[in-house]
């Protein structure tokens, strides 16, 4: 059994949704699964002293086009939040809490998480948003709401961002095929190469 | 007559090597030309506040890696230089000398300058290495020397670099096609798809 490949991803960068919706068929093409992780990427740019692409000058107008453009390339709806940055804070708790549960529906709330706030514009730093996103899936919201207030599903995704910190991770979406790392949604023609040759 | 691929660059920067090596093929592949213009990405990274990638915590490590990668992931030769970075500024003066006399020439030294830096680790910050590089196209090297030293060819660097900055560039390379603006070696797969449809 080939290992998973480690998808490291915030819910609010627009590259790791754009990288979401791509990941899992690729991945499927050379017998592989993969490992979806959320973190939070404010928690690393705090290491790094990084801050969000678009608040960089010059390159954050750049940034912008760059998105859309991105996402029409691959042929993704895509549509800029009014609501940004933000810290996905209960939906990355939530997907963890889930993803003891049953894994696949914590990918499938993950994309439905990554479609609302990158499609449809929700603000997904608002739990009864997450909740109603839940719900459409069928899980039950008062449990989602309980669970993410709990401190070892909080613990949980600190030592998930954590971890990431000590893997080297500084952005998202980070991908990690047999110990390789590829940074950023453009980086998956490499990453299909690497799936394709077993490394080059 | 399309409208020719503007291509900005330093010849200091790794994945400007790269896109050097790609962007005249992929261009006539469509029917354009490609306006090769040096710039000093130093220059511009002191209006920006930018320092060059490697010298980033976290990500400068995994920058040499991604250098590395992409060269094979294009079948180019390629070796991390020992000095690095480097101001290329007699290469690139060399540069707009050549091309007001003869357009194509200039393009064959500045491949030839990348390859010495980015293949073969010459020191191209030296005035010496660069007459060796155009002595082999048979460029004078004494009148080299001369035209770099000269004040016009100065400004003539001076000017694209500050118009590069007026342009919003803030790293390279840097693509232009029709109005476009396509950053990083990264993304010629967009940049082809733009030459394909007329815009996407």
């Amino acid at each position: 059994m080939s290992n998973p490949i480690v998808f490291y991803f915030d819910f609010s960068s627009p590259y790791s949704y754009l990288a979401g919706e791509l990941i899992d068929a690729l991945a499927a093409k050379y017998g592989r699964t993969v490992d979806w992780r959320p973190m939070l990427l404010g928690a690393i740019f705090k290491v790094t002293g990084s801050v969000p692409l678009v608040q960089i000058p010059v390159k954050g107008e750049y940034s912008l086009r760059d998105f859309s453009r991105s996402a029409r390339f691959h042929n993704l709806p895509f549509k800029f939040p009014e609501k940004f940055p933000l810290a996905a804070l209960s939906a990355a708790r939530a997907y963890y809490w889930l993803f003891e549960q049953d894994g696949d529906l914590a990918r499938r709330f993950a994309q439905a998480v990554f479609r609302a706030y990158w499609v449809d514009g929700r603000d997904i730093s608002d739990l009864a948003v997450v909740q109603d996103i839940a719900a459409k899936l069928g899980i039950d919201q008062d449990a989602l709401a309980e669970a993410v207030a709990k401190p070892e599903i909080k613990e949980r995704l600190k030592q998930e961002t954590d971890g990431a910190i000590a893997k080297g991770i500084f952005g998202a979406p980070y991908l990690i095929v047999d110990g390789e790392p590829f940074w950023g949604v453009d980086r998956l023609p490499q990453l299909e190469q690497w799936l394709k040759t077993g490394g080059f």
